[in-house]
């Protein structure tokens, strides 16, 4: 199948650093590769990708100083790829670009998806989803859905890794981790308080966006220096994400935000190990209770479980992980996904148009 | 003519305070009303307007705090437009949103042009303009086309004001006068210095921007304190403008960057005040050297201008601005630019599609 795959320009496919949607991206479009598909990426022109690259521009844009209006640019991105679907250059398009491409793109011949990748519960996603309740849209898990049920769902598709990118290292459990990014919306200051609480000492792999550098200065930073439990230890790469996860008794993942799908716990469970989180977004979806970790409420609950962290089964966690949160898994879920909108979306033949 | 004007939602049209672009498309609005056109404004609901309001939002995003991400409205309100021009509803749609329009916009049938009311010399303009190179689009002055000469211009299209908005009062003029927004492309020091040297007094009518504050406080604050012949008045509204300008000897345009087009110098001349401008962006083409003021190169020659500044006549510089920036003359220029667009794009009928 002649694939299209249109990444942001905000982060390198995959991201250098921290990022989301492009790392999954990247992860996505190898696994279709590998499959045997013909897939054209579109994303920031340091991106590396087994497949053919279209770079709209030489360098991911958060890094790209020079750039004022991003926006611009992902305009420029939609016309190519509007311009080779015109010339009927693919049978497929899968899009990351939230709402920007569906004006455009709902008034073309060829099949096309979006993955939404963030929060929908704003007050401008109710008059975007009435107005395009046509476009057809994944949901990364199906709480990401709930504020706009008006929107044409197709289907549900989990993220998934690659299954031997993060592996359960032979080493002895013995601290309690946070993994991913300082911000308010990720409570690292819940995990501060539960492990101090329970007398076990926290690591925090972290980065700090520049936004967030004044949360991080005046909440966080008060509550790590002095405090003997907790170690913060900055951004880390997956190159060190085995030997961090493997080495923790269970990842805190305490957070206040309507999470739409939240990596991290599957990395975790990569490495095998257990996960607590709060009970927002995703999180039900992607915790088996007592299997993979504990859904708690609030910090007592959170407390009592990291007690019961030791009944669970590694083994049988990155057990978990291999049968429901693989990239090929998530691959697999997309092709079925493109080919069932190729068969409800008859092709029409452009006779005669303005166009 | 059925025509479609669709302004940004940023502000309301016209604006509450301070605004240039939904200004503009407020007077053009009223005018083409005025002269008897069937004209539907797109934009925020608390927009006024003598046309039709097909409104996106209820409020102008900039004083909604509500909303995160205004692209996500500008995107609605497009696909509104578009579905009314594919219900054959206008004879033309005139844009005021830079480059988001394109894509969609040039795969249907109604002409339609887009007015362009920034600077276009940022890195991103190139591959926007190398995309959209056959998209027809309006320059405000001639300076504003320099850096992307690879666009469709159509024309340049200055800016007007309603001919009895401003006019000339009956005060005897004693002042040095500065008329906008501070922000360092203003160069509010360079007038401060200038107005010092001649010892004559300066009055500051002006905005600060939250994004500004910083830049007032540090830099231009100092100038104005213990500064006896400097007076900070702060932001003034259109019924104020024509004391505020008729009171001056002349208005001080002291910019430092490419300005597109400058409504304030025509604001100056409706009230008969010259102004002395630097040589930058549309400067040239708005004001006629020792007829409407001077334009000045550097900080000597901008304090020599205002020793001539008493040798142009103020009835003549009224006369100018009647003859060439009355909105009425803007509407008649737009007008023919949408005839001539119309006889140009024979329009097909759709016949068969995937549309």
């Amino acid at each position: 199948m002649r694939i299209a795959q249109v990444a942001p320009l905000t982060e390198a496919v995959p991201p250098k650093l921290y990022g989301g949607t492009e790392r999954v991206v990247h992860w996505l479009t190898e696994e279709l590769v590998t499959l045997g598909h013909d897939v054209t990426l579109f994303a920031s022109g340091d991106s590396q990708t087994s497949a053919k690259l279209d770079a709209t521009w030489p360098k991911a844009l958060r890094l790209d100083g020079s750039v004022r209006d991003p926006n611009a640019l992902h305009m420029v991105m939609l016309e190519r790829v509007r311009q080779k679907a015109d010339d009927d250059e693919f049978d497929f398009l899968h899009f990351h670009l939230d709402y920007y491409p569906w004006s455009a793109f709902s008034r073309q011949p060829t099949p096309y998806v979006t993955t939404l990748h963030g929060r929908l519960d704003l007050p401008e996603h109710q008059p975007v989803f009435n107005t395009f309740s046509k476009i057809p849209v994944i949901s990364i898990s199906n709480a990401q859905r709930r504020p706009v049920p008006q929107a044409h769902w197709v289907r549900t598709i989990h993220h998934g890794l690659p299954e031997n990118l993060l592996t359960p290292q032979p080493v002895k459990p013995s601290y309690l981790a946070v993994l991913g990014r300082i911000a308010p919306e990720k409570g690292v200051d819940r995990a501060i308080k539960i492990a101090t609480r329970c007398g076990i000492p926290l690591k925090i792999a972290a980065k700090v966006d520049r936004a967030d550098q004044e949360y991080y200065d005046e909440l966080i930073k008060p509550l790590i220096s002095g405090n003997p439990l907790v170690e913060f230890i900055g951004e880390i790469t997956d190159r060190e994400k085995p030997d961090f996860l493997s080495g923790a008794l269970g990842l805190l993942v305490p957070i206040d935000w309507p999470e739409p799908f939240g990596l991290v716990m599957i990395e975790a469970m990569a490495c095998g190990t257990p996960v607590i989180a709060y009970n927002r977004g995703s999180v039900p979806e992607i915790i088996e209770e007592g299997l993979t970790g504990f859904i708690v409420e609030d910090e007592i609950s959170a407390v009592s479980s990291v007690g019961r962290l030791e009944t669970l089964n590694r083994g049988a966690i990155r057990k978990q992980f291999e049968t429901r949160f693989t990239a090929r898994r998530m691959a697999l879920d997309y092709l079925a996904a493109y080919r069932s909108l190729m068969e409800s979306k008859p092709r029409f033949q452009l006779v005669a148009s303005a166009e």
